[in-house]
């Protein structure tokens, strides 16, 4: 059985609150939370900036939806490694998340987006700063348990610590991500942070 | 034989720009440029908005004195690191760069000041974003530079490139800078990227 499509009213509120949040990546992604005008933002998605606030009342309220918006859109994919179970099959989990990477240089948009926003968010009064927190503490959550399972597994080889060798994948990450937009010929991230993992977890080495 | 103390208004003048660039670092790494207002700057610095265009006369002049400033004040530090030579002292080289690092988290501000301006500098229409370019380069021949010397010197164990592990550095680094904001209790700058470097630079190894 499949949804209806939704018609009328409500279809158009719904195509207007999308094409808002597209801009909205755009320009979050150029000039962050807060260099963003929310008239610039009602200009470029061709509605008045009353029409704006009726969707969305304050600026915040646009920030927090763009980020869940681009979860939403990413979700499958993550869902689908948080699936494979970094506790019982850690090297199918981690595989997943590499696969993630892997799409990222082709959404130079998206990752705009994180990298501008995420480094705003560092103050504590930023309105994203709480969901930077949780996002990064669930990513390192993610790969600690892979490690730790590889570790009972006879499946990881470094001195290193499972919590640090996480929050060094997390790091490495966001390091190369931004790294990417200053020199995008010589960055790669997916395969530098599979370099990385397969120097610890010979079953990830190329 | 000391430099003259300089007086009058050359002197009062000096102090002006000091004390406005001491505010620019706390606005810029709160709200980064986009988001900075330079009467906000002014009326923080205590001066009139006209006042300030006379010694800055746009915001990018703001932005580019304030990081000359700080690359100034850390310049003894990351001199001394290359003064000791990544080519032929690659273990003091990296051991001064450690030096410098151990050092960031009791600087919030200037590395909030970095975090934001160069989350936003992706964009190549930044004001800073030659600027960043430039660093992560520098940044990444240095150690590079160092990582050959010590492959050279047999003090390298790694089966990953010289190039691709000076890339993970600098990424690694940037990294935890932005991670540390979001969880002081958990992440170490200092410590984990010596952890790193040590995996493959046994000279460097806890």
């Amino acid at each position: 059985m499949s949804a209806p499509v939704p018609r009328g009213s409500y279809a158009k509120s719904a195509q207007v609150r999308q094409r808002i949040l597209e801009v909205c990546v755009d320009v979050f992604g150029e000039v962050g939370f807060y260099g963003a005008s929310t008239k610039d933002i009602a200009q470029r998605a061709g509605i008045s900036h009353t029409g704006l606030r009726h969707h969305f009342p304050r600026k915040e309220d646009l920030l927090a939806a763009v980020l869940q918006l681009r979860d939403d859109q990413t979700a499958p994919l993550r869902e689908a490694a948080w699936a494979l179970e970094p506790r019982t099959r850690p090297v199918e989990a981690l595989l997943g998340m590499l696969a993630v990477l892997a799409k990222l240089e082709l959404q130079p948009g998206v990752m705009a987006l994180y990298c501008v926003t995420s480094g705003e968010a560092t103050t504590t009064e930023h309105p994203a700063h709480a969901y930077f927190t949780e996002r990064y503490r669930g990513l390192r959550n993610f790969y600690a348990t892979a490690y730790k399972a590889l570790a009972e597994q006879g499946g990881l080889r470094s001195e290193t610590d499972t919590n640090t060798l996480a929050i060094m994948t997390v790091a490495l990450i966001k390091g190369l991500e931004e790294q990417w937009f200053f020199d995008r010929d010589t960055v790669r991230i997916e395969r530098t942070v599979r370099t990385f993992i397969g120097s610890f977890v010979p079953a990830l080495a190329p």
